[in-house]
């Protein structure tokens, strides 16, 4: 591979976090459960990762449980207190714009007896917070709105939406991957009840994520087993992802500001460049409130899979939006919700840049971009210059 | 720590393993649902990963279903089975010696309406068929018994028991994971329908897991999002562990007959030479029809805990039994369900071999403990010498 710039659907381990977890592949190897030295020595790296994790987002370290991904601690955090509080209410509210994971949980609740409302977001996928309002009931148990959206890369503001569930006595779920280590988060700020983060979004291992829990909050473990986590998430602890994330935390708090600025720049300079130089072509998600390292962009009378075969060609790993959807010939079901057609919401590229890219992969993009887009629009029967 | 003597609780991950899991980590680092080459490549390695795992346990490729480790597989196979094939019936038999996960499991299932039966072992830990015939009824739709126990080393007669419960029509789950890379397994010939591995178990890295579904058999998801495994396991795959997983079960296939061999020497001294030298010290577990790699004793008059103290002094890491509950104060429910007093049952002492292990390690073990035992009997209320 060339040139990737889709960073926001998988992410390479950093070479320093590598280094971090060898010596508990190679040799502290054990289970923190153990009542001997390689034992201890486990459980000594778990507490210390939980505790530069928590410190991260503002929590306390007792509020931090390992799960084994961001997907899982959606499932842990929705379903979890959805059934620990359900004798509260069983009204749950989500924004239209979430990750597919999180409207599938709402569709497993749904059969369970749970009532779901779905908040629409403008045109540039922000959730407001009257519409949140008028949703909401005295059943209302929860609401899950994400930091930030992964496609589109709209932020939320969440502080303004965690103020009105605490006055409301609402719980407030966000799932945070999509801004972990692109923009600073604090729990205490922002008023978050439960927050979904992952390890490999911060360039730390895959298959560990994490779930912070306020203190109080009170959720069902969805993992049976020998009691892990405080009950909460059965089963060995992951100790080598769990140091190698620990590491990935430390190294993304120290280069963040660095790091968020390039992309910044590198964003920048392709939305407007791409905006210049390309007739209508258009930016998705909102101009300012964005992710750093995202451009996601539609271009009429173009089919967004043959844009990212094109790329694919030519060694450009780019996206369309999200990578749970990108098999399926579905339109995004974010792009839908920002009021976009069908044929608008087919058309769209994402970019995300990402730690290890430099100036030169936005000059690649902009030196092909306009002749794949020329020449998938002489293929198109939809699209007509206007002469 | 100069002896490693616990690998049931956590092994190392092999160094060859590791190797094969750096490429993924550093630069095959792709989300197999992206459309482009990052993502193909990862698609390719969990396709043949999967094949791998398949071929070693006689199961076919899409029957292989990756998780995040022993106890998730445990959870997905018992409560998925349980909750998909509730209409068939409600009554659910494990084995007394189950790992705690399953205990843990069934007693969630209880509180969800399921009926629990616990077939009790004979003192060796076996299951006999005539008291599993006995406690089902045509409610029954799952048995859960575990291939080989963790803390005693008994091995079961899967084969017989899948046999009747193939003829009883009832699904047949056994957890594997102490029984991987130590005994041949075959699920055709053992006619199991669901079963629990971790690549931990076999030198893999941690935090993943397998659970093999024969075809025809049907479960609910307890995890829920982008659809992956089948839709029964959302959640991005953890490539690097699957690459890694892959590549150790590639050594394990290899290498068992030669490793398992050098094992039994070990283990055979070992019982022999502690059973001789050590007086009042009696054997725990069947003994033929145990694991390979598995001694696990008895001594009147003294406390686990304190064997276990004593031997971390010495750098020599050992067990008094299932790691997960090491830190808990109750005697071993296996070992209580073999018939022994609590404080028989408090007095053990477990030693499992592994691939890093030499026969100096059985010397050193040889050496010290016969002082050990005679120290602690000297502090020991309960101990008097018979003279």
């Amino acid at each position: 591979m060339d040139v990737y710039l889709d960073y926001q659907s998988a992410k390479p381990v950093d070479r320093r976090v590598i280094d971090a977890m060898l010596p508990y592949l190679y040799y502290k190897f054990g289970n923190p459960s153990s009542l001997h030295q390689v034992g201890d020595v486990a459980t000594e790296i778990l507490e210390s990762s939980r505790e530069t994790i928590s410190a991260f987002v503002g929590a306390q370290k007792d509020e931090i449980i390992f799960t084994s991904g961001a997907t899982e601690s959606n499932n842990l955090a929705i379903i979890g207190y959805a059934l620990r509080n359900k004798n509260k209410g069983n009204h749950i509210v989500i924004a239209e714009i979430e990750h597919i994971s999180i409207h599938n949980i709402a569709k497993y609740l749904e059969k369970n007896g749970f009532v779901i409302s779905k908040i629409p977001v403008d045109q540039f996928g922000i959730v407001k917070i009257d519409k949140l309002a008028e949703r909401i009931t005295d059943k209302t148990i929860l609401i899950s709105v994400g930091y930030a959206n992964n496609e589109i890369g709209t932020v939320q503001d969440i502080a303004t939406i965690g103020t009105f569930c605490r006055e409301k006595k609402i719980a407030l779920h966000t799932d945070a991957v999509a801004a972990e280590g692109l923009i600073p988060i604090d729990v205490a700020r922002d008023k978050i009840d439960l927050m979904t983060l992952s390890s490999n979004d911060v360039y730390g291992p895959r298959g560990l994520g994490v779930m912070y829990l306020r203190n109080g909050i009170r959720i069902n473990p969805l993992t049976i087993g020998g009691g892990q986590e405080r009950g909460l998430r059965s089963g060995t602890e992951n100790i080598p992802a769990i140091a190698g994330m620990k590491r990935a935390v430390e190294i993304i708090q120290k280069e963040m500001p660095e790091e968020t600025e390039r992309f910044q720049r590198f964003r920048d300079r392709m939305i407007k460049e791409v905006l210049t130089s390309i007739p209508r072509c258009y930016l998705n998600g909102h101009p300012i409130n964005r992710l750093p390292n995202n451009a996601h962009f539609r271009f009429d009378g173009i089919e967004g899979e043959s844009l990212l075969l094109s790329f694919k060609d030519k060694n450009i790993a780019v996206s369309t939006g999200s990578a749970c959807s990108s098999k399926t010939l579905e339109p995004s079901h974010t792009l839908i919700a920002l009021g976009l057609l069908h044929e608008e919401a087919h058309g769209s590229l994402e970019i995300t840049f990402g730690r290890f890219n430099e100036e030169s992969d936005v000059d690649t993009v902009l030196d092909v971009l306009p002749e794949i887009v020329k020449r998938l629009r002489k293929l198109s029967p939809l699209y007509k210059e206007e002469v």
